[in-house]
């Protein structure tokens, strides 16, 4: 087959037809590409159009725009059903790659999950993550609300409010915007005694999942983030991503550029490849137990309010967001 | 420190200790580790006393027996959470080490799951499990019925029943006795269309969590097994091992020898290492796909009777068994 980056293309121009009620041309569907945040212009569209033409995926009528077939949606299903099953790992790295925000002219993307709370349950879930936001059990205060229909990037349902909020994985992406090698390890639920780690109760390796960790763990409830901000003990969220122990120095000094934009969270950062919080480290890498971003929504959830989390959703222009 | 095999022995002393209320001595440790499946003699017990005493973990009440502590509350603790935090992979290796069932004399152990379901529901259960054995989607028909004290070697919560089933890394055991090098790969969840496998929709590597990849996908409900029972579309639970492709042919015989005992839910056998169902499988391996015995009680909630499963829990002598 062609370039798997076309391939991609051709994909989403068919998802784009396929959830359009009446046939769709060129023009709208790149709208609808640029919505969802696919860079595309009307001229490019046509010519994906015509390979999808070409290979019966497709199909025109005159001037209203195309539709798609039988053997294209079949095509489309496959597809997704394959994109489903990436690793969880092959996404992050995605976004780690899209992650920019610079400490110095705080501009940039930071990566962000996307947590959703009914319209009437707003007003106390961000009572419990302003509360939330003043332990160091997340990486960041800062905070973007999107409402029904607020912003065509998000997809809100009906009666709800979309919260953003940083993910831990941002992290990954700064240290390697900075030269450092790093790579996502394990995500789990972590045993806190006086607001220190003690050791890993349960964790899921980002490598060998298709379903985000942090997600699994959100749904097994068995976090007390407020107990913790209440106490100093109790179970967070971490996740841990190794990098070459030399780069330890390095690290920190990233670290504290951060601090200044509000962007912390470390729990701790191993000095040996010793296993840490029970979590095991490779031979000649350092491990570091971050405090993940959804740790404040956890609280929510906690407090009795419903949610539904998507971490590690899409990247973020950190100047948008505001603190908490 | 000594032997981990003796710490071992020292922790399940220590845990005895500290689950009675009141000092416990030499012979009621041993009867209670007896219970537990520890065969460890009195005269054993004292000699690990004396080390307990002399690390200052336990104190001894002159005739009562012993109590356990602060500092030995704190060393169990410690091992407790280690426990819990061994990857999945290496309990279940422990368990594959301990299948020996002989289809030829039809006596060994098997590895079984156990599922703990309310009494008044016992009934409901055991019909749903009826109708889901009738199907190619567990490993097979025969269960054991566990009640209130009614065996030593398990607890079961008052009011409530336990049923044990074949577990599906039996494969993994048998496969090992028979001299062939195994790994299990993935636990996930499976499309199936006209009874066939088509596509994993998510799945967990076994190798990197130390929560069993069934019981996350059972804890997220979105099996429809009694779906595939009466239209043959639906989604399964199943799991995936690999083996050296030179090994697929007397894999095959193993097989063909299990159909005897009522072992059977092999869904496919990869002839290559091309990925399948859409699992990665590495060079020179081939993936072998197993519908895994918690359908049968997947099942039993889809039917809407709440169930508590263990996946992958002990060894059981497969005579002791019986079909549904």
């Amino acid at each position: 087959m062609t370039d798997p980056q076309i391939e991609r293309k051709l994909i989403e121009i068919m998802r784009v037809i396929s959830e359009s009620d009446k046939p769709i041309g060129a023009r709208n569907i790149a709208d609808e590409l640029q919505n969802r945040g696919y860079n595309l212009g009307e001229r490019a569209v046509r010519y994906h159009l015509r390979i999808l033409d070409e290979r019966g995926f497709t199909e025109k009528h005159g001037y209203n725009g195309r539709t798609i077939t039988t053997s294209g949606r079949k095509e489309l299903d496959d597809a997704l059903i394959g994109d489903r099953l990436d690793f969880v790992i092959t996404r992050i790295e995605e976004l780690i790659y899209k992650t920019d925000y610079d400490p110095f002219s705080k501009k940039g993307n930071v990566i962000v999950n996307l947590s959703t709370v009914d319209k009437d349950d707003f007003d106390n879930a961000i009572d419990v993550m302003k509360y939330a936001s003043s332990g160091d059990i997340s990486i960041s205060p800062n905070i973007k609300v999107f409402e029904e229909d607020s912003d065509p990037r998000i997809y809100v349902p009906p009666g709800c409010v979309n919260i953003a909020t940083v993910c831990s994985i941002t992290f990954d992406g700064l240290l390697l915007k900075s030269g450092i090698p790093i790579k996502p390890a394990y995500g789990g639920i972590i045993e806190m005694e006086h607001n220190d780690p003690v050791q890993f109760l349960d964790m899921i390796s980002y490598s060998g999942t298709s379903i985000d960790p942090v997600k699994i763990f959100m749904m097994r409830n068995e976090t007390s983030v407020l107990d913790v901000l209440d106490t100093g003990n109790g179970r967070i969220l971490a996740n841990m991503r190794n990098i070459p122990s030399s780069a330890v120095e390095k690290t920190k000094e990233v670290l504290k550029y951060l601090e200044d934009s509000g962007i912390g969270g470390v729990l701790s950062i191993g000095d040996s490849s010793d296993a840490m919080v029970g979590a095991p480290v490779e031979e000649g890498m350092a491990g570091i137990l971050v405090a993940v971003g959804v740790n404040l929504v956890a609280a929510v959830e906690e407090a009795g309010i419903p949610v539904d989390t998507s971490p590690v959703s899409m990247v973020l222009d950190y100047s948008e967001m505001s603190k908490l």
